[in-house]
């Protein structure tokens, strides 16, 4: 492809309003624009490393078995009803009547959709193991989209759907796309880690995340440096404490005006986060799949100041239930206090508090300071059973470095990390809600046991960027790289570097090899910045310098090394370094 | 891909609610699966001929010099609201509130999308000519989703858009797609009829459809057995009739009790359809871009009763405006009397109806029959400026077989087609609405100028089936057809059988021709019926039978014809059948 007929539209400048690495070179690289919010127009050359990567899941969907469908992206709302994730879906359904008023909604994935057509279609055990897939568009309302293509309202994502008949042949499915996903990542250039993940809104008996670790993703994975404990730091499980005896300090109520953070009331009483329990109230709803005539609880939740309470874990206490952190009405009407004062002391003696649960940590502290439930006072020597009774202890937080691993005790790393694939064991819940029921082998009827397993293609393209950039632009691996080498004719009104160029063009497209010519005529320095900024992995130069120091100059993206060898070895060499 | 792979569901029954021939076998095949209301999952052999039409549309598109890019589906409405097609386009754009209650809709189509991304990085002539297309996916709350993937409420398009300097530019952009069309539709087994076409809402100086004649197209096309004229009859201009002396009958008034419509009126009065004027009531609404202030007009429109009107040439009498037939109780208040009763004389007089409009071919009848404007009534015996006056003889009706050709005058031949694709010269109507101006080489800023191309992946899918089948099933053209040739093993229970027969695929697989092998231990009647109903372009059958006769037995789909091959040359002459 000659550059002049495509459509490239580097940017010198960096775009301002770009979060992370890969958002911001894949604006200025010319690779996406945005339309609205949380939504992108890829150009050619975006375009292009997208297709790839969906090729490389395609092939290693078809290797592993799974076969192709297309399903819509318009559902009717009452599959979404009818499986109860309507409402626990919530905003996320972007939600259409359409002209007879009837509802419907944008697919943000397809369990429904799949096990209805399973429901009419698959009938005998003999009909699986069966695992079908799609490259499709979804669709989320997301509540923040963020970071590029990373999170977006609308993108590619390649979606399976496995149909077992026992737990065995579950496991089997899952192992085999599990494996595939692994192929994909290294087919893409990735280094992916798998994580031990929560099965969130998807039900589910197990689930792993394939995370990239870098410091602008989203999520917080818990590593073990000693074993091979991985997990997402929401799934990380931490041990329980042996509580200790409760201080013997004074407790003493102390003016802080205006001291409603843990930051600050550090700073104001001169201690540590560690020294605070941090009081959080939460509202825990009916809601979720119909736990009809429960009362919505009022709960407060303690943990240590420097420590973050992890709503996952909160979550699986209430299983079937919606659990939020209350709304600042509820909060003033539950302490007595505006937000920020918030403690245990006196706590259900107000009377809207139903349970205060407290994590592991907190039963080893003494002399604590706390909020007083009253504005702009805290309380310093605070301690449990004299000041205040727990229901229960539990493990309620996010692990943080130096955690110990719940597999052999050694300290945990945190690091940063964006998820590029999630597998999960869904097991009956789609079945049974929406009557998807085979005959097995002995003439009785069950549902069908199922697995899910994502992909998003978009974030592939994005996360390989993470991974892969320097300060002058993207450094693509070979597999989605949108061109694999760039030809660049450094003086094109010279006729000699002109022939040798175009030359060097053809016979590596000759050879198969994905080329992109640099024809315009622009200045030496604009062709070598653009092409760093794209990043092609090789990249070859015709000048009248390399044709006087004997032909043209050969570089990888990913080195500094450059040499000149004669044009009629252009193709043999350039094959050498994408093998390499 | 072993039968037993992947998934292929056909039917015994022939589907009852399936329209057309092409909706009943892609249902019967097992290609497609309805989901809800105008929206198909597509099974893996459907998908996998969308997924082949779409490859070919791509390199031709390509090799026309069109750039690809990917574009959101999502629009924020405001884009339609600019270029003033939010209320052309109607109930046929979803609407969407999101969670932040911005309003969004479906892309139905892209020019609002292009153009805007086109105004951003377009500024130069030294841009153009450039052409973007883009192959996505498209949502459109069709008012009568029909005949399976012919018209859906969501479907795979190529949309293409040119951008020009000058209009010398815009026609040659246009003639390249034109010629590109032409070859996709020939690589994909399509026999298609260009045609004049209307515009639209589309706007724009000039388009061209493309149409496969069939008996269930939804559309009429008037073809010259003559010369090469060809138009949608929407389209067809029909000659002005000289006014001729009205007759000298009578009118009587007569009893039509509940005789309502052209059918029974004839029945009733034993006359034919062409001595019936007909008088329709339309309601002519301000609508379309904001042409404000206007009122509304009630026109009342005569053709002769065999005639059908025309609404695009009769909305081209009144420019900006929205026309429509006018509701019941309209027409009860223009006429007096209940609808299947209207008819001109004394129509004037009542009141209600700003203009009378009749078809030229109304200027040469006399002596006919109208409704009496009264219920159960009708008169006879009625004539021209004796009995009512006309405002204006306009061409009004669709082209019927054996009228004149505009271009030669010979008589038309009319048919039934399905559009499979169109291409516009759109001009400056959308960039002049969303600023998209370049500088040109004077220094001048002015409007680009559009061009925009369409093709219905979906449809082309379809389109073939329908030009392709028999009683037994489909007969796919070998570019589009899911697998090239079947191997059939019609004893799985034999080892020699099954020996040859896989032998068979694996050398077919090998030599690079996509096949597929049916595996399934079931009758061979089964696998032939199924061979013959997906249709795929050559059998390869492998039974003791054929063995006995010295090897395999060799058939196209589209011939009655077969030949026993020993195994050793199965290669060779499928090869040789495929590219006869």
């Amino acid at each position: 492809m000659r550059w002049s007929r495509t459509f490239i539209p580097t940017l010198k400048e960096t775009p301002s309003d770009a979060e992370i690495p890969s958002h911001r070179l894949m604006i200025k690289a010319g690779l996406i624009r945005p339309l609205g919010a949380g939504t992108y127009t890829y150009l050619p050359l975006g375009y292009r490393s997208l297709r790839k990567a969906a090729e490389i899941v395609r092939e290693e969907m078809d290797r592993a078995g799974a076969i192709e469908v297309h399903m819509p992206a318009l559902h009717p709302l009452s599959l979404w009803e009818r499986t109860g994730r309507a409402p626990v879906m919530g905003d996320v359904l972007f939600k259409i009547k359409d002209r007879r008023g009837r509802a419907l909604t944008l697919g943000p994935t397809h369990e429904e959709v799949i096990t209805d057509l399973a429901s009419n279609e698959l009938r005998s055990y003999r009909q699986m193991p069966v695992t079908f897939y799609q490259i499709q568009t979804k669709f989320r309302d997301e509540e923040r989209p963020r970071a590029g293509v990373i999170r977006t309202r609308e993108f590619l994502m390649k979606d399976a759907y496995s149909f077992d008949a026992d737990q065995a042949g579950l496991d089997a499915s899952y192992q085999a796309m599990y494996d595939a996903y692994v192929r994909i990542y290294k087919r893409c250039g990735l280094v992916a880690t798998p994580v031990e993940a929560e099965s969130g809104a998807m039900g589910g008996t197990g689930s792993a995340e394939f995370m990239i670790v870098t410091p602008s993703g989203e999520d917080s994975l818990a590593l073990c440096p000693a074993c091979d404990y991985a997990a997402n730091s929401e799934r990380c499980e931490l041990p329980d404490i042996q509580e200790t005896e409760p201080g013997a300090g004074t407790r003493k109520r102390l003016d802080t005006p205006g001291v409603s953070t843990v930051e600050k009331v550090c700073e104001f009483l001169k201690t540590k986060p560690r020294k605070l329990v941090k009081t959080l109230v939460y509202s825990v709803s009916p809601g979720g799949e119909g736990e009809e005539g429960e009362n919505p609880l009022t709960i407060a939740v303690l943990v240590r100041g420097d420590h973050e309470v992890n709503e996952a874990k909160l979550a699986r206490l209430f299983p079937g239930r919606t659990v939020a952190l209350a709304d600042d009405e509820t909060v003033e009407k539950a302490t007595g206090a505006p937000v920020g004062f918030a403690g245990p002391v006196g706590l259900k003696e107000i009377g809207e508090i139903d349970e205060i649960i407290a994590d592991h940590t907190v039963a080893a502290m003494t002399n604590f300071v706390t909020g007083a439930n009253e504005a702009d006072a805290h309380f310093v020597g605070t301690n449990r059973g004299r000041d205040f009774e727990v229901s229960r202890y539990e493990d309620l937080r996010v692990a943080v470095e130096g955690d110990p691993c719940p597999r052999c005790g050694a300290a945990l790393d945190v690091k940063r990390g964006i998820e590029i694939g999630h597998v999960f064991k869904l097991g009956t819940k789609y079945s049974v809600a929406l009557g998807a029921n085979f005959l097995g082998e002995d003439g009785k009827e069950r549902p069908i046991i199922m697995g899910c397993y994502g992909i998003g293609v978009s974030r592939i393209v994005a996360a390989a960027i993470e991974q892969n950039y320097d300060e002058n632009g993207i450094i693509w691996p070979r597999a989605i790289a949108p061109y694999e080498v760039a030809v660049l004719s450094l003086n094109v009104t010279s006729e000699e570097v002109s022939r040798v160029a175009e030359e060097a063009y053809e016979a590596l497209s000759a050879a198969g090899i994905e080329v992109i010519y640099d024809d315009r005529d622009v200045r030496a320095g604009v062709k070598f910045k653009d092409a760093d900024l794209v990043g092609f992995p090789v990249r070859v130069a015709v000048g009248e310098k390399s044709l006087a120091n004997g032909g043209v100059e050969i570089k990888r993206r990913d080195s500094k090394d450059f040499e000149v060898v004669p044009a009629s070895e252009v193709v043999e060499r350039v094959r050498a370094l994408l093998e390499e």
